[in-house]
């Protein structure tokens, strides 16, 4: 096995947007991305499978074994097509950060996606009360035509760690252009319900569709379970060589 | 070299099940196995090899090298046909325990293994009076099957590290199906007898055999002599890079 | 992806000279190669593209995403061809240190280089009045050559870490010639500009041109902006797995 | 690059026997076999040159840059043909050790070599007034063909790491035999002469031959020169990722 994406079904797509958020700080990727494809009824279509993810197997509340991987989904809103990629895990080193992001962007590629949107938290080591939401591009004219939403322009995020920076910055290089959302979250919470929210509601503005946020509260305590057993396993398995917090950022 | 499975004696096998143990927490999987393999006077048919792990040679009590490596055994009992696999070590990096397992799902797959059971130690980092056995499983039917047995399916593992996992997590993409068993340990003695036994006893029971635990002692006994020599070797020759908690898990 | 350069204009030339800086200790190797680029009014050739670079995408204030990367330029100065490397990054592992190392001095050889000039810091570990220029060769004769410059070649320098080090040191293999320029700095600055001008006092010197310095303040100011948001990342985002020291040096 | 030897000039061996002693604790190994090639005036073949060393370039009193590498040297002794293999560096991470020692057992057996001794140290975290030299080996016949020697074989030594220890263990799959000889050292000198000569005075009788130890003390301060700007190293640049102890060891 090296990295690779498992297709369940094949869709015909004509420059889909595609949305990634995987698990990192405050849990603001996964969690928005999770309860899009939720919300909107996304289809999942295929799975990202990669030696590369820490070499953990989750026990979930079953006592049932699951992988890690990421799960890819696909829907139309507003005739707009949409894939999704959300998950739990990003690579465990850094090669692997490239290799894996790679993967998805070939895929793109061959779905001729022209968009990305990534989503990610931004620690500041303090409280939030009003959790900002950070923007960053790949080019001058995404972020005018992004202009109009609910997106701070004006932080300090010198640098985006992982996937979501990697997706925009070699996207850029296959001719994709798009946008990476950094939800303002402490840092030290596992899973932020309030930066969480603050990003679906620029992605709501954006793909113009109504969410129901009273699951939210589900979907983030269920996350925030997962990273609570992985507390666990840190103390009671010892910590793998390359859990690095990298591993749970952007 | 990188990671193969060399076989001194081929087998021909109809449907076979697979048992796993190797070098973790407590010794708990490896003493496990290695004690079953020679109770049920299993043969020896081959090992897996692999640059994955750690770069040292052991010298045994004769002052003779061996070389890391897994062990593969055969034997049938009660009609059934069994593999096992026990060893002195897991990989030492993340990309090397998928590479391992991937390399022991190959084998498993061509052999037509169609259930797994892999066993580990699960540190409680506290005093164990009566440790119990943990399950997890790839799937709900297996859970039913293994429900009679004395296993504990309500207890707190978030994750399975290493091969134990993996064995299951990416054998179940394969159609294989298992269970995990865990027992339960203090996670700071090298070598757990008590665990052990609570362990074998299920195994005892699922594959309807008597063993006769009088040479366990010696067993652990055994292993126990390994384990100090590897703490003697950190303090006389350096901590090796990559020997993290993780190799010594599952 | 693994480690490549991609041209955007190839030039005919005769055995240039290659003068390589990268981001490193007091960051004097990128700072002086980014402003003799800068001052020689060299145009830019290509990019070196690695998947051995730290996982990280770049944003710059405009809030636009920079891939990490290594840029090649071309100038002709006084009828010499120059060809110059200069970039935000080195390799985050052992290996990719020589990868890359390796894929320039492929690169290196096409052109038919024959002569090598590495900068970079040398950090003190103490405050420095003065900073001298220590000089590290691949032969006598080239030591020779550069003698009635200002290089200091009576130091204390016992290894060069990194691409300045193995671009000579595997360069000499090929048959190439050349000389590491070290700039004595503090090695807690982030940014040396008495450093940096040190360095290029002897490259003015060598290449027998006029430089302005009046812009280096700016440059310098530039870059340890770039490191600062460096740092707030370390602190924001958690610090990667393998953003050792070792990538910021030579 | 990969790993790879580079031969200078090939030579017709019968069954030779191979020493190999790399740079590690005390440096044992590689002084006794780098005094060994020079009083025995062997000629150099070849050089064994790796990416997985660690990427440094070393800058010697003449401020002249060498590459780490192995050098390979052959002589005829007493009519016995003998290869040697010391040198600056061993690999920097675990799979490296395995790749140089598989890379060395190649040539090995095309060269048709049927015994290995390799030289190391043996680090006792404690003042030693008199040296023992250790024994392992691959096979008990070994044993007793060296058992005439000052070779202490009631000893503690569990584990062998690097490639002292692959090369036997790894070796003995492809019919090799051979023994580690482990000089005792207190671990925290840089270099040992007392625990060099202890295992030269072994080889010295293996060998049948007279070495005049007038000048080891020379070869010692040499190394020691060079050990002590490694240490320099660590301080000025940064200690790189992962020169871990095991670099130095074996």
């Amino acid at each position: 096995m090296t990295t690779k994406i498992v297709l369940e079904k094949d869709v015909e797509v004509e420059k889909p947007l595609l949305i990634e958020g995987l698990a990192g700080i405050g849990h603001v990727g996964r969690n928005c991305v999770s309860f899009l494809a939720e919300k909107l009824e996304a289809e999942k279509i295929g799975e990202l499978q990669s030696h590369h993810f820490p070499p953990y197997t989750i026990v979930n509340d079953n006592k049932v074994l699951e992988s890690l991987k990421n799960d890819i989904y696909y829907v139309e809103i507003n005739g707009k097509e949409v894939i999704l990629i959300e998950g739990n895990a990003q690579a465990s080193n850094n090669e692997g950060h490239y290799e894996i992001a790679e993967e998805v962007l070939d895929f793109a590629e061959e779905k001729k996606v022209e968009e990305i949107i990534t989503i990610g938290g931004y620690g500041k080591g303090d409280v939030v009360e009003q959790p900002s939401v950070y923007g960053a591009v790949t080019d001058l004219e995404t972020k005018e035509k992004f202009e109009d939403l609910e997106i701070d322009f004006d932080h300090e995020v010198g640098q985006i760690v992982g996937i979501s920076g990697l997706l925009l910055g070699l996207g850029e290089r296959r001719g994709m252009k798009g946008i990476a959302l950094l939800g303002e979250t402490p840092g030290f919470l596992l899973s932020d319900p309030k930066s969480t929210e603050a990003v679906l509601e620029v992605m709501e503005d954006y793909l113009d569709v109504d969410l129901d946020y009273s699951s939210l509260d589900d979907k983030v305590e269920e996350s925030q379970e997962v990273l609570k057993k992985l507390q666990n396993l840190k103390q009671n398995q010892g910590e793998p060589e390359q859990s690095s917090d990298l591993g749970y950022i952007g």
